[in-house]
């Protein structure tokens, strides 16, 4: 199997999942208790903690609180912040935020959504604008387009939002982007949602970074875990297989990029540029390519790729239910049915996406020439 | 070891992890993909959903949204239904109803709480009396107290606060009773919370059960996962352990039940009365046994058992930072940081429960005859 579908969820890492087998025997105690292997627990989580925002780059004023998801991240951060006036974000949002900022506007906060360029990115400009426009609290950008790639460049984008407004509270939906690209968060950033099973870590976990001055709200209350902002008892075991994946990812972060670089670089141009359109640019994250086969639909082509061995994705898996992508019309792409999203991992070979490639090619040639009949 | 804070957390059953374990292997798939690995384990989630009403005697009116936690399903149902006018529940909660609860207070809705039993329990009477002052839109009782071990027949209580008022929305906290109690879920009973790590399943898995009719709000808004009301990629691999040593749990309830209750027995009768008050009675589960040991602290009879190798709690895990405990106190005992938590498993002996039963009696005593010198 050619598995090309690593936005949606990657396969976890053998070595992460057997160093952290002990906390589901032995070592399976709740941290919150106060015996030995309790309070042991605990630390196993500060450890985590602190990795994790070591690999962002991150001192004392930042902290990390784990949470289920990264979609729980980002609700948590945006019921936290936009309660009042008025909240930005893009039209490249995931759907934990673009959906939460549909509920926003029901609980009678105003939203206003920047527009996109071609390749997904936000128009900084446009939503600079909407924040000079006044009473805004609460701006949220994702970092890497779920479903282009599209990189925003955050910290600077921030920064901008920043000098207009210094009392706005600046959030990012990092998921596509930690652990994959290079990074480094910057102050003018309050808050980052990072989530586990997109770096070969288990789907349930992940986390929100915060600047420790604000007061984020909890989502979920109870018995006060994660410093009283994420009740319910900690999933040691899912953090540590977190903390020990992004332990992997990041002693091997630039040589992944170049390697996914390269990867990427072979499909785009194996692909035949008669059958299929390129969405994702050079400015896009290495890990996501998103193509358009012309005519066809891209289901069908991932149905036909499938019996090959090799998994495409087609869009965002997250509203897979959906036939057109709300991000890839924001895009300029009006019929966009067949958008077929290839995502990567640095442990795929050269060899594996020339036969993706081959396969791509030949399955959407006999396509188009059924639907020219 | 001798582990006695079950109701803590759990260890994970080996057979449950084992059988799961493709989840992370060859079938780490997103099950929201719609190739056929995505689809394989969506219908392996919805095999679970299934699993998990049948155990409760539900049928087709009856849905299972499967969350985070036990608490994560507690406070989705809290903030979905105690939206405005009057909430009700007991003194004996758990800290995700009780202090979602005082969160309710802070957002406008007036909270009442019920007294306790010495046991426990919630004084029924008590209860109805608060639901028929008027304008109650939503009760809550924990069908197992998680200190005391005491059994509110929720069953019974939700008929008569239907009775009162059939517009109200009931909600139980069944955590410490799933998998353990042999019991069937009535139609009164509205919505149901309950978690996979105390049932040697996972950490980071919950369900909230509820009434197909019933217009449940999301907590966490996104890719529309789990029927529109949990967003967030689903964790398959917590889903099917839960599954898994549900149904290891449900081929044996009545045996293990009876088992547990013979530890029980073994434990309380072995207790010296001298040196321990008994705050759980007959009516209590069997899976908690909460007692006092008189004029010393709990927390240092725990420290010194676990040097003989056996672990019991001391309170509530979830409010292990609190010196006294709201509940033990809602129950009438005072000064009660002496209270020890003991909690079973079906998979104990009854030769470990004599052991630790020696270990608790010379520890107490040792500590009280430092204590009068």
């Amino acid at each position: 199997m050619i598995y090309l579908d690593n936005a949606a969820t990657t396969k976890p890492l053998p070595s992460a999942l057997e160093r952290a087998a002990r906390f589901n025997g032995e070592n399976f105690f709740n941290p919150s208790a106060l015996y030995r292997g309790g309070l042991e627990n605990g630390k196993e989580i500060a450890d985590a903690r602190e990795f994790i925002l070591k690999s962002l780059s991150l001192g004392r004023d930042y902290e990390c609180i784990f949470t289920s998801c990264g979609s729980e991240s980002d609700n948590q951060a945006v019921f936290s912040f936009a309660k009042r006036g008025v909240a930005v974000t893009s039209a490249g949002e995931h759907a934990a935020v673009y959906k939460s900022f549909l509920e926003l506007k029901n609980r009678g906060v105003e939203v206003k959504f920047a527009p996109l360029k071609a390749n997904g990115a936000v128009d900084v400009k446009a939503l600079c604008d909407l924040v000079g426009e006044g009473n805004v609290r609460f701006v949220s950008v994702v970092h890497v387009n779920n479903e282009t790639g599209a990189v925003n460049d955050v910290n600077a984008i921030a920064e901008s939002v920043k000098k207009i407004d210094p009392s706005v509270v600046f959030h990012s939906d990092g998921v596509q982007a930690y652990g994959k690209l290079p990074f480094r968060l910057s102050p003018h950033i309050d808050l980052y949602s990072v989530s586990a099973h997109k770096i070969n870590a288990l789907k349930g976990t992940g986390a929100l970074i915060k600047r420790k001055n604000l007061a984020l709200a909890p989502l979920i209350f109870g018995g006060g875990q994660e410093g009283g902002l994420r009740s319910g008892t900690e999933n040691v075991f899912g953090i540590k297989v977190f903390e020990y994946a992004a332990r992997e990812k990041f002693e091997n972060l630039p040589a992944y990029y170049e390697k996914v670089r390269s990867l990427n670089e072979t499909m785009k141009s194996a692909l035949d540029g008669v059958l299929f359109e390129t969405i994702s640019d050079k400015d896009c994250s290495p890990y996501i390519l998103s193509v358009i086969a012309k005519n066809v639909k891209g289901e069908v082509v991932m149905h036909m790729l499938e019996n090959f061995g090799v998994i495409v994705g087609n869009g965002s898996a997250c509203s897979s239910k959906n036939r057109f992508s709300r991000v890839i019309e924001a895009c300029g792409y009006k019929n966009n049915d067949g958008v077929i999203r290839l995502s990567f991992n640095p442990y795929l070979t050269e060899e594996e996406i020339r036969y993706a490639a081959e396969k791509l090619n030949e399955s959407a040639f006999k396509l188009a020439k059924v639907m020219k009949r």
